[in-house]
């Protein structure tokens, strides 16, 4: 009964298959047919012309976007505890060249528009302080809540009238957009985002992010600096055909909703008083007591302490239903 | 017939089954069973302790490399037509800070001990110019030919008498040793190399190369810095398998023996006058007119022009001994 | 009556005298007979060997000490409202090519042993967090507080302990000084200081700072740094006279405790509860009603709002005594 | 007789008396009443409307240039022997964020049409290849030859089809000019320059250059990297009232008339054989064996060796009339 991560999963059979299908030569890089199509799959998904470029991960597809979004002297408003801030090393500031996070609160990992323009009315508008240049939150958030087309669409306002690059980390968009039941053009272009890395790793692919671009202007620069961080695969075919495997047939969305119902079926069995924040994508975090824990952990399940009193469990495409019904019937029984 | 790259080539039926084999939950990042074997299996090819960093491209392994050999402020020297110069989009300055190529002659895409000696003489050593911190050869070199252990160590000696750190871009390592018929150790540690960018994906694998550091203590940098760029993929076991089925029973060096042989059947048939440089690895260099290509193209090569008046023909692991036969007959019959 | 910044003041007439008595041909950049004296004009005021750059600005003397003693992928430990992290347009990421300052509490401007462990024990130490490899504290503090010894030699144990780089923005180094009323060692090497900003634009030059290193051999990469970022001027003897000038005979001494004692004054004349901090240099932070604030100003005071009820009043070198006089009655009367 | 650099001369007397002038609290930064007059007065002399900024050096004024004229992923195509490739450490690189100097070859270190094109034409279009971003010259150049108004209108063209940024480094601006008798536009926005470095420091100033934009809209960005480099001196004003003093009353053509006269005078008496390239502004690089250095220096001339066989001689806006015939003398006596 393993809830640690989404990161970790198999890959789903049909990537392996596409990966196994695309294993013959054709032209390097992004010169073959699969790279080739990938512009108008996702096309075709967000419904209005997008460039979209694969990464073999999403701190790169991060650190792309927003490289692209803000300039080195910059600063990129995001959650205190955003990915981009607490889990990839610097990355933005390697990829930026050395613009700053700008660090703002809320509720659940979820920015507002109140405590983002609370953080830049705090800034002076001289060159003696980093001036914001771009906003950047993740969806689903860092504490699994997710933000709706609503929500999304305030800040993109916010993000247009301050003339901020507007970029959204999906490394589980898929898990957003399931939760939502919405178009994911809602919670994207839309609602006024710039760029989005679009997940895929951990909702069954083996390796495989989409950095796509609302304004396909962008993408020749972020091309280049894909390039230049030598992430520009030499058999990419194998990133494409993954990415093409899960939009084609919409895998990506019926492996996200298998997570997100798993992690529904926890929540109900937790009850409202344990969850920390709502259960709206395929991760949830509870109150458990050292003891329970201990007893979940006895009973076989796997899963991370995030704090003193509080477990993370994370859901995947591929848990196992027998596991997550035991696994409620032993938080049920708590 | 095709013959313009093995860089985009098959991966072989191994690796496929060892990325199946990993397909299970397990550890994210490097955690996993196969990434924690890659330093022992490093070390016993290479007969010292190794401390060896899977990454996705050899842009990577090689700005990984020269960023924890050379501050920002420091020169690189390479032979002017080094991939690092001409074909990575600025990743070395990228990955370094802004260090810089310091270029070297040589035939052969080859430096010599007296064309680094005789840039590094020409610089002022002072603070108005950038001072050589370390030196990057590639072996295969970008024509083909392959630096000897004497060779290597000769640039060895140079590196430890001047202080430079020593990288060795190896995206043709296995044809190079292959072509010598000697110990890994003898192209890499026992010749001074710091540093080795062990090339994987041209060599049969499907995205993997592996950075080896025989000065371990450098790994540690280097680990961080991987992060950083985005090169710390999730499912890091599924380029730590790649590698591993490569190694384990010399898969690595059947392949490159493969390639090399039929690189020797087609130079044979071609004949010394026609070749640009001895074919000591997978890569022929030949002088043909417009009319031969021509010619060859219509008996149905694939292959790069290289200047007027040259083609460059690249064999790989999987080379169609038949086409390889047809190939050659063909230049035989020019 | 102008309070509002040291940092505008006029140059004091030694220093012009100083650049009048240098204005001859010598050797260009740090060659000439003045800037040949620093290294040993600093080491006797410091009763210890130190390496010492003349530079035109605090923001690069910050830069180029924290390049020096942070690598691009580290952390910098700072306080929230450090001018390092406020005031400086994000100079330290430029200069050290992106490390991230990490945002420490305490009061007055300061760190302390317990918020610094604090923040540090929340970093994950995994390559996925930033890590911390440097700390910096500005000493006059922002808010006009000064470290002691006895505080600096904590946070040096500390810095040790953890193995940070250890760094102090001193452009108001002269006021602490001149405060604590010790040698200059007692709060910079004695206290495992590794590197300062010792500034002396603010105290009366023209436009000179000194970066000084205890350790010196971390002189050699910021002199090369220092080039690099176009901080060597051609005719650097004019800063090197400078500094000479008001190291010589003290008077960067007696500039300092002329502007402390009139802080003093008019601290006296403010009262206890009206202080926000102790007036330890030269800089008070005072509480007064917006109509106090007119009143002031209705009487000639020109001085800097520092928030809600909030005023920052600095002295400098050069105050006139009628004047500091006329403001403490002013006070006073409020 | 000294003339190995201009770089180490004196400061005029107009010049430290401004500096007196300006010796008086104002506004920090470039908030003073001499910052804010430099737009006006460089405005004036270049018959456009510009946006200038001080710096302290050429290698900031060139960094800042091209950072703004060229991403970090770019290419700067300059001359082989460029100041910016040979003697500022790297600066570029480091104000980039990383992007490359493509050198191109000419004579007297002067770029021309054929060389930019012929090396612009070797570079694939491509993500592999660094494309050319930027074009810089030096003017007059590194062997005091200078650009003419048709040459510089012939590389603006170039740079305009191409898409290239334009940047001058007029380290010796005003010698160029004053050697052309033709307007400043001429040599700048006329001919389709977009950014340029005027040197006043080695034309009599004591440190103050100026960094002027053609195209206005470039500044504001500038502006932030040089507070972000450390480059806005808190007193500014000092830099502002040199650049005034030299400007007003057209000092700094005055003074390279001068400079240029006294090279004209040594050129003369050295003869058409001796010399390496026309002597078109201040500088001579003049063929002269061991021995008869060994007598010009025994004699009391002070200069220095450029390569085997080869002087390098360079007047300043002070050269001695006295020196200057003096050592004519020596040179027609060789």
């Amino acid at each position: 009964m393993r809830f640690f991560s989404d990161n970790a999963a198999a890959a789903c059979p049909q990537v392996l298959a596409a990966i196994a299908e695309a294993n013959r030569l054709d032209t390097a890089y992004d010169g073959d047919a699969w790279s080739k199509r990938l512009d108008g799959a996702l096309s075709a998904l967000f419904e209005t012309e997008v460039a979209a470029l694969w990464v073999s991960t999403g701190t790169a597809a991060n650190g792309l976007a927003l490289a692209t979004l803000c300039p080195p002297y910059g600063g990129i408003v995001c959650h205190r505890t955003a990915h981009i801030q607490v889990d990839e090393c610097g990355g933005p500031e390697f990829y930026t060249g050395g613009a700053r996070l700008l660090l703002a609160e809320g509720e659940g990992a979820k920015l507002t528009p109140e405590t983002v323009d609370g953080l830049i009315a705090d800034i002076r508008p001289e060159v003696h302080q980093v001036q914001a240049r771009a906003l950047s939150f993740t969806n689903a958030s860092e504490y699994g809540c997710v933000y709706t087309p609503q929500e999304t669409a305030a800040l993109g306002a916010l993000c247009r009238a301050r003339g901020l690059g507007f970029h959204v980390d999906g490394a589980r968009f898929a898990n957003a957009v399931a939760g939502q039941g919405c178009a994911p053009a809602d919670l994207s272009w839309r609602a006024g985002v710039d760029a989005l890395s679009f997940g895929f790793t951990k909702n069954g692919g083996l390796s495989a992010e989409c950095l796509v671009f609302f304004r396909p202007d962008l993408a020749e620069e972020a091309r280049i600096r894909r390039k230049r961080a030598g992430h520009l695969l030499s058999k990419g075919r194998y990133l494409a055909a993954q990415i093409l495997a899960m939009i084609e047939g919409d895998l990506w969305l019926a492996n996200a909703r298998a997570a997100n119902a798993a992690a529904s079926r926890l929540a109900e069995a937790a009850g409202g008083d344990r969850l920390l924040y709502p259960v709206e994508a395929n991760e949830m975090f509870v109150r458990v007591s050292a003891a329970e824990a201990a007893s979940l952990r006895a009973q076989g399940a796997d899963f991370y302490d995030w704090g003193p009193g509080e477990a993370r469990l994370v859901t995947s495409w591929d848990s196992d239903p027998a596991q997550v019904d035991a696994l409620a019937a032993a938080i049920r029984a708590l």
